[in-house]
Order: C-alpha cells, then structure tokens, then sequence
C-alpha cells in the first residue's frame, strides 16, 4: 500500500514520522562469518583467496590466475558494442570535467601577525581498491564514478576486485575500467576481496582506501576492515523524492520515480505536490508504467512498499519536509526551480527543473551518483575527488614568535596537568 | 625496552615491522552493554538519562537538572584564574582564525559545453554534539578545537554533554564552551549521552553529528549510532615522531618526545636521527626529564613499552619511514624541513624547524589538535571545517541539453538494464 498523505490532515505529523522511520534494510548478522574470511586471508593469503574464489564463485584458479590481464581487458572491449562504449567514454569525460573542478589547491602557507607560519597541504592518497559486484548488479557506470574522481585526485596506484562467478563477468564492467584507466584487476569478490585490499597477499599489494559498493558481506568486511584502511560510506538502498506541480506531464514523473523503485524492492520514490488531481494521476501512470518493465516486480514491491504521495497547501511548504527526508536524489520539477533549491538544506543531489530526470545523474550529467542514503544527507555528501586525498597542517615558529604564543601554551598545558607538553615549550623560551 | 633501529642494519625491516605492527590498543569488548543503553534511552528518554547517571556518576538528578544552566556556565568562568582564561581566548581565536580560511566558497555553478548547467553548493549541519570527558582527561582545549571548527561552518545548534562524576566538573571546560559560544549543555555522560544526542529525549532534540573524544563506552556507542548520525574518527593513542639531526639540544627533543608520551601508556614517541651520539643524548636526556614529571609513571611506561630510536644513514633516509609510519604529529627539527616536508605524503601534521614544539599545536597554534591516528594519515586528515559541513550537487539540463546528452543515458541504462532509468530520459527527448 503506497503511503498517501496531506500536510494539512490532523494526523499529518504521525504518518509523516512513519515514511520517516520505514525500516527499509533488513540487515543481515554475516559479521562472525566474515571475520572468519578476513582472518583466513590475512594468514594464508593467494592460497585463501584461491580456495574461497573456489567455494564461492566455483571458480578454480592458481594465484597467477587472480589477475585478469591487460589481453583480457582489451578483449573485453572489443566484445563490446560500440555505441555502449561511446556512452561510457561521453560519461567518463563528463565526470571527469566534473570532479576536476573539485581539486582543492595544492597548498596554502600564511604567516599571521604572530609571525607564525601556517597552513595545510592535499596529498592524494596513495593506493585505492574499488568493490565492484558481479552478476546482475555489475554497473559499469559505477566503476566510472568510483574511479574517475580517485584519478582525478592523483591516486597512483587504482586497483579493481570484481567477482567472476563461474566465470562469468560483465564485459561492459571490465570496459570501464580500461577507460577509466584502471590496468590492476582481480577476479575476486566477497569479504575475501575486501580482506586482500585491506591486508595485501603475495600477489596483491595493501591499499590505503576501499571504496565502492557490494552485499551485506562486503559492506560487513569494509566495516570490519576500517581503521586498517579508509573505507567509504556504506551505502543504503535508492531513494529519489520528487518535487512537482501540476504542470508536469503526469507521464514523466510516473517514469522518474520508478526509476529508483526499480533498483531495488526496499527503494523508496516520493512524491510531493500541492495538487490532489496531479497526483492522482500520476499513481494512474505509475501503474501503468509498472507493466511496461522487465524489472516489474522490484520495482511494483517497492512502489506499493515504500512509494509515498504527499500532498501539500502550496510547494514552499515542501522545503521543511524536504529537509526532514534528506533524499539521496531531489528532483524539483517546478516552475522556479532554483527559488525552491535555495531554501533547501538536506539533499545529496538535486535535479533542476521538467527537463531534468534523476538519471542523467546516474550516467551522464557529470555529477557522482555515489550519495548519501537513508538520511545522511544531512550530514555526507556524494563522493568527491576530496574522498581520495587527505590533509596535512603545518605550523613553524621562530624564536619570536615562539615568545609570543608560547606562554599560552604553558599556561594552557599547566591547567591541564601536562607539564611534559608544558616544558616542551617552556625549554625553547628565552633561548 | 624502547626500540631501538638502525637503518643500516640487516634485520631492520623485521625491526621495523614490528614498530609498525605494534599492537597498542587493548579494545575492551563493551557493545553489548552500550548496546542496551542505547536501547535503553530510545526507549524511556530522560527517565534512563536520570537513572544511568545516578548509576554511573553518582549524581541524582531530575530531568529538568541535565541541563547545565547560563548562570552555571558564568559562575565557572568566574572560577577559573583569570591568565588561563585568556590563554584560552587566545587559543579561540587563532583556532578561529586558521579555520576560517577552511571555508569553501559556498556555491559553484558552471554552464558546459552541452548546455548542462552543474554545480555544488556548501550548506551546515544544522546540529552538533560534543562529547567532553569528565574527571581527569577533561581538557579545555578540545572543547576548543571540536567547537570552534562547527562554528565557523556555520552550525547553528552546538550541544555539549561532559559527566560530572560525583558532581564534580572541571570549571575551565564550561569556561572554554562559554568562550566557543556553547550555550546548550549537558551533565550526562558515557554512552548514554551519545544515545541522547543521536536520538534525543524529552529535553534533548537531537543532533545530526557527533565528534569528541571519550573512553571505550563512548567510542563503541559513536560506532553503534553511526548512520543515524555523522561522526568522527574514533582516535587511538597519540603518537609523535621527531626528526632531528645532531644540532639541537637534546633536552628539547627529549622534552617534545615525552609530550605524547605523558598522554597515556599507550602512546607513542618515536625519533629519527643521523646521528647516534646524539640518539644517546636524547636518551640520556628523557631519562632525565622523566624522573622530574607527575605523570612519571604512563610516560615512562609509554617510553619503555613504545619508544623508538632509529638511526639512519642520511636524513632523507627518513622520508620513507616516516610515510610508512603515517605519523599522528611529525617534528622536523632540521636545517632545512621545508625540503623534507616538501618529500613527505602521510602526517597528519607537521611541525617545521627547532622552535616549533608539537605541544604548540595542541594549544595556540591555531590549527586542530583532532588528528588521524595508528597510522590513518594514510587517508584521513585532521578535524576541519569541512567535517561540519556537506555538499549537494545540482543538474539542470533543457530540452536541447538533455537532447545532447539524454540518448548516451539511455544507451547506458539499456546496458544496465535498468528500463524506468532509460524511460525517465527518453520520454523526455523529442518534446
């Protein structure tokens, strides 16, 4: 049952709170599981990997046959039709010009009128593994996103990990990896992947960073894994909360909110509009859309699941509620789109105006379509160049200026009972 | 036994490892007890807040008592010497200053070559909680570095939480959260204050991020909420690694080396050196200065356990190590650290030359004392304004743009097999 509600009904506040706080994830307790992988690889290493490649993806290989080559890769192109790989390259170079824009300045070095000298250097991190899944959610697309902005940042060093079960792989997937420029990839998956990134063998050299997304034990190893290496967030299902008025063809926004309910049947598409009738028929368009897809059933389980129509006195009224459900993807399908977009705080990314869809996001537009889920907008951000550097500071005193903001310290260091931080400084006055 | 390496020897990488691989951290298994607080003050609110503090601190209160009140606030401030005080409005503002020039510039948007209009724009998160410990880890100067960074992103609702074992509160941290600008605090503690803050009560709204730091209790309950809010890195022990040729004093270096060391047994000073006579000062000279500290008994046990001489050939030799190693703080009292800093990729932060103690930067240096630990410089960076803050990206395409770049999106959502993806863009094209 799609939930429908009123801003201006008297039982508003409670039924908002439930699309609020809808469980959508069922998590599954794979941690004792995966913890057992991760200690078997650290221990044996290629000869783990090559038995739970073996058990997992019955896939039998030696340890020089984890690596798919630079021949299998290019061969992998070429099987490919060529339009697909024209799309993927418009999309890489559109993401790239993108994240480069992010590139923060190398450096900033500032004496103030202490005479101390400051500042901050961004270093690229040194080597990233991107988690691509196999089987039916190999996006290519997403390899393009993950990895573009790690070499847009600098990162040297980009290693891939994609399952291969019974030997089947994507070609599509292994395709963007070329374009994206990744020439290190593994037919491996699973938390034993994951374990390999984070802990090196004798055929795969450590990481400094995971990122990408994968199932409930790939999710369960980065968890387990970080603080060994950075990992990225942990992404949940799809949502997309779409903004409208009545001058949209009803056609369109049916399309754009089963394109998140198809990826997955704990997705969640909203709709918000200030006209009951508009409404009404766009729930006539989903429905007669849902029979059009190959992917229905999904898509149909997370419509009448999670689907959600609010109805509201005027759209302005729509920016408080937009800033409560921090979409992942915002579409404002409005006639001042912008006017709207200013006023809104929680949102991984927003979609512009009638001719705007979600998807040219997923693909094409230039943007990540790596986002926060479930809420965290208000606090994270989509992926960014930024993901894949870090930041250092710089302080350097003279004996000067050491003589005006030491004494400070001192003071500071006494209160709380560290005089060894105190004499540190204190031993360097007056010298 | 402090380490003690040279570079030249033959079993030095074996050495080496094991100061890379020492294991300083006993984690203390407490989810399940923090699992039932939080369930606890999910369920009953203040009731639980009132009832785990008169258990863990022994403090009876009402619900209306949790709240520290204004008048409170003052009247410690009042309390404190007067030349502490201004230490740490000194530290405010150059804390205040250096961040500042962290601000990204709130909006960027750019029309491309397709007609595809794109950008991001910066907003706050819109509240922040502080954990502050209690008892005798409570430092002014972190409620400093972790309030003044929220600040000046723009947070619009700090709320601080510090226990107050038996009542008792250090005056100088309400004094340096009168002085960040914190007027909403709390005096409630331990896991329970993270359950607060992240799902809030009946007198406490809930907040979006929390940073701070805190004991096992309170670092397995930031893990547990995480995903309902944001958080900080969970820190590990300090670390210091100094750089030093034969030409300082070594009672100086000896001095920096047990400014980490004072911290906790668990922390760790290391020194590189070209010059082994003067290693042995250095030693003689920590030997020394240890018998004169309070806190005699962790430095010593942090000295003895994890203290770390390396003697290399050349000082460039320690480039590589000191990027191996990653370190929370690095010291180059050299000549010239400007050419060795220029080499070096994983620190969280530096300090250049003889008269730049670490301990500056703990205080009145002005940048954040909140650094990435046991060996996370690898990928992380130190607290900054941008940990408070997010980034929404924006899409706008028309007609024409979406006729340039719509049919790639389509080829490549037929790749996916995602059809409602492709339909959202191809309904539109055409119109």
């Amino acid at each position: 049952m799609t939930f429908r509600l009123a801003a201006s009904a008297p039982d508003f506040e409670t039924a908002f709170q439930a699309v609020l706080h809808a469980k959508r994830e069922v998590s599954e307790d794979v941690n004792k599981t995966v913890a057992a992988i991760i200690e078997d690889v650290r221990a044996r290493g290629d000869a783990a990997l090559v038995e739970l490649t073996a058990k997992f993806d019955r896939l039998e290989l030696d340890a020089a046959g984890l690596r798919i080559s630079g021949e299998d890769l290019a061969a992998a192109e070429a099987k490919c039709d060529s339009a697909t790989v024209e799309a993927l390259k418009l999309a890489a170079e559109r993401i790239r010009a993108f994240h480069a824009r992010q590139l923060p300045a190398a450096e900033d070095r500032f004496t103030d009128e202490a005479g101390v000298e400051l500042g901050h250097r961004w270093t690229a991190v040194e080597a990233a593994g991107l988690y691509v899944p196999g089987g039916t959610a190999a996006y290519p697309s997403s390899v393009l996103m993950n990895a573009v902005p790690a070499k847009v940042a600098g990162v040297e060093r980009i290693v891939m990990v994609v399952p291969t079960p019974d030997g089947v792989v994507n070609p599509l997937v292994l395709a963007a990896a070329r374009i994206a420029g990744i020439s290190e990839v593994y037919r491996i998956g699973g938390a034993q992947a994951v374990a390999a990134l984070a802990y090196g063998t004798e055929s795969i050299a450590p990481v400094d960073k995971i990122v990408g997304p994968g199932n409930a034990f790939v999710a369960a190893a980065k968890r387990q894994v970080f603080g060994q290496v950075g990992i990225d967030m942990i992404a949940g299902p799809s949502e997309i909360l779409v903004v409208a008025d009545a001058q949209n063809d009803p056609g369109w926004i049916a399309a754009d909110l089963l394109s998140q309910a198809e990826h997955d049947a704990s997705s969640q598409s909203i709709l918000i509009t200030d006209d009951a009738a508009f409404a009404k028929a766009v729930e006539e368009a989903v429905e007669g859309q849902l029979k059009l897809l190959s992917r229905e059933k999904i898509a149909r389980a997370s419509w009448e699941e999670f689907g959600t129509i609010i109805t509201v006195d005027k759209l302005e009224d729509a920016v408080a509620l937009v800033d409560r459900l921090a979409p992942e993807h915002l579409e404002l399908a409005v006639a001042d789109p912008d006017a709207l977009a200013a006023r809104i705080r929680n949102a991984g990314a927003v979609f512009l105006g009638r001719y705007t869809p979600e998807a040219v996001g997923d693909y094409v537009a230039g943007t990540n379509h790596v986002l926060p889920t479930a809420r965290s907008a208000r606090f994270s951000s989509g992926l960014s160049v930024l993901d894949f550097m870090k930041r250092t500071s710089y302080v350097r005193c003279d004996a000067q200026s050491l003589g005006r903001i030491g004494p400070a310290a001192v003071a500071l260091a006494e209160a709380e009972g560290l005089e060894a931080h105190g004499r540190s400084v204190s031993i360097r006055l007056n010298k």
